[in-house]
């Protein structure tokens, strides 16, 4: 009989979060499952890896069905690195982060938590997928996302994700039967308009709070935007080389 | 006469660091400079933002030429947004990151907070470049490197560079009249090959030190790593547009 493949969960809403305990939940039909996870929030966190401190690992048992399951006092890329490195005896066949409690569709990908331990997973060779609803809340309704989520993770372990791509799939706030379907599509050219929240301190010392507002500049009916506000899942293939190539030849032509 | 151009500054080896008060010090023959840096190191900080704290902002006076330059107690990105928001009576016409004390060459471009600087100000909408060199000592000899980050710095704000691009720029550890030319290159395929170094605390708990080799797989002529070991200045252009668009034809035959 074929191995059951070895599938490692992680995300950067911390271990213990909803999200991460549905896919953890749906894992489980699908493979062997190992969980390693931040003990405390992350998001935000982007790719930052911890350099300049230390690691701590503890071994937890939050399901008992699990034989590895470990909280990292690291960041979400920390938690993929020390999950290969100190805790899997071999490659897992698929690494998939989240389910993120809020978007990383369009330029979050970016600053995401979820993302970079799934980008983290791709840089090593491993198939990766990151999962996120668009909603915030704590007690966000993972349970209407279940079946695309498997549905999505079965077609990667089939027809293999291609090299040196990891998924960013993002679900709308909808029912299981209000959601249209699956959409493959482009990252939306968006931008956060950033703003501050400048208060004071009882002391009278100026602090401030990052405010925001999302804005998508891009009109595209091929972006993951217009398919979450259509109702769809939007599935993002990402990469890690950063190369704008088309801009290669035009900087030559400058006087360096 | 013509406005001088307007260039913030900023890095994340804090705002003490020689890389950043060498840049400084060629900006100010270019135009008006401000700088807005962490106040302290930030290295590997990737593009991390500060959603869960708060933000402080304190003006300094460690160029007295200057008149805007601020310590940040965030993030380089954090940096960039609270600059744009809070200091900047207008739109930069250039954000120069850097120059950090070491590489940011290949994938290092992920995890570098000076890089994500840049990228930051790029998805603003304003010209940015990341500088870099391939000394990670706090003493290493920025001044060699001095007439080619005016050169490049001068080029970028008269050709212009293209939008949604943003350029990193590395420095080999040679001496002025041993660096044989700047080149224009693509992002090597190189990762780290993780290990950590485990510990045992004065109390017998375990905990951990990242550590890692480069290991560079790619044999082309034309990447920012043939260049620096061969001599050159690297200058590749980077995007934030993630999308792996060559991939979206073929997950479109999945059965999703």
């Amino acid at each position: 009989m074929k191995q059951k493949p070895l599938i490692l969960v992680t995300n950067d809403d911390g271990i213990t979060a909803p999200g991460i305990r549905m896919l953890v939940d749906i894992m489980k039909e699908i493979g062997d499952v190992a969980v390693v996870a931040p003990d405390s929030a992350q998001s935000g966190m982007g790719h930052a890896v911890t350099i300049n401190n230390t690691l701590t690992l503890e071994k937890v048992s939050i399901d008992p069905d699990l034989a590895n399951e470990y909280a990292c006092s690291g960041t979400p890329v920390d938690c993929v690195k020390i999950a290969l490195s100190q805790i899997l005896d071999r490659k897992p066949d698929l690494c998939v982060s989240g389910i993120n409690h809020g978007s990383n569709s369009s330029i979050n990908v970016i600053y995401s938590g979820t993302m970079s331990a799934a980008l983290e997973a791709g840089m090593s060779g491993i198939p990766a997928i990151g999962f996120s609803l668009l909603d915030f809340s704590w007690n966000a309704d993972f349970e209407q996302i279940r079946p695309f989520v498997k549905k999505i993770t079965d077609e990667a372990l089939k027809n293999v994700i291609p090299t040196d791509v990891v998924l960013n799939v993002n679900f709308p706030k909808l029912k299981t039967d209000e959601i249209r379907g699956i959409k493959v599509c482009r990252q939306a050219k968006a931008t956060w308009m950033e703003n501050f929240d400048k208060r004071l301190n009882p002391h009278g010392k100026e602090y401030y709070w990052l405010k925001g507002e999302f804005v998508n500049q891009d009109k595209g009916e091929d972006t993951d935007e217009w398919a979450l506000k259509n109702g769809y899942v939007s599935v993002v293939p990402v990469h890690f080389d950063l190369t704008a190539h088309q801009a290669i030849k035009r900087i030559n032509n400058w006087d360096l």
